[in-house]
């Protein structure tokens, strides 16, 4: 399979920390920058995409900030994946059985896809089906469960202090 | 998901044709080249990245050509898309847990992957089990099933006439 985007680590990571905010708090995207140890405009390009596809909502100016547009458990892996990195199939289909001359003079026989493309398209709509059957608050919850104590403490009085 | 390769497509398509060779048979490039209305050139790097994945057989000289070197049933979908494409996930986790004032002191927290990274791979191993579970005879029983009694024929008779 061709990689993702990279920008869907830093994504998946942006939109868990935003699910540690208080309630009507937003978060710098300096901070969001800071937390995660890229550049600032790096990542804005990724918030935007977050931002355009209805899953954060950016408050403009020198208070402002991202925060979640939606409540986590409605905001699945497959959401922020699409988001970033487009909604087409990964698998390629040029209708090279259309070309040739094994190529049909049935005009019915384009109708439906091609057999091979149906098996791969399939495929992928399994990956597609797990990470929409996946949420935010998943992520959250194996946050709470599996980062070390220490560091969720760093992380909360980070969050507590750069929210706005 | 980030797009296969176009040579995914023809890739399956040239395999698919390989079998309906006669047992002992190759089929040149050439032939396999202008059945899906392709250049040789872009076909032949392709063919080249199943030979060197062991999934078929090139035959050198005049009389040469391709030919399957397992059995239909033996090659994979999984088989032939990693041949073209590589095996590489498609989520691509740079660590970026271990950036920033979150990242951990204990020493141990990095020794089992991020659970972000863990679902990413989880989701993507469900579409690679669907394609290690089907195979070239799925697609030749496709194509004896759905390819038109027309094309079949015309397809068999260049088949028949192009191999050596
Ligand atoms: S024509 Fe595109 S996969 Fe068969
Ligand atoms: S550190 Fe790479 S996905 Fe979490």
């Amino acid at each position: 399979m061709r990689r993702l985007g990279d920008g869907v680590e830093a994504a998946l990571h942006c939109a868990l920390v935003l699910c540690w905010l208080e309630p009507g708090k937003v978060l710098p995207g300096k901070s969001l920058a800071e937390m995660h140890g890229l550049s600032e405009s790096y990542l804005l390009k990724h918030m935007r995409a977050l931002t355009e596809a209805g899953l954060v909502e950016a408050l403009p100016g020198p208070r402002g900030g991202y925060r979640l547009a939606r409540r986590p458990g409605e905001i699945t892996l497959l959401d922020i994946v699409e988001a970033i990195d487009g909604k087409e199939p990964a698998f390629t289909c040029k209708e090279i059985r259309r070309r040739g001359p094994g190529k049909s003079k049935d005009r019915c026989a384009y109708k439906t896809d091609c057999f091979i493309k149906r098996r791969m398209l399939a495929a992928e709509e399994l990956w597609r089906q797990s990470l929409r059957a996946q949420t935010l608050a998943d992520l959250a919850q194996d946050g709470a469960a599996l980062i070390d104590a220490e560091s969720q403490k760093t992380i909360a009085a980070f969050v507590r202090e750069a929210q706005r």
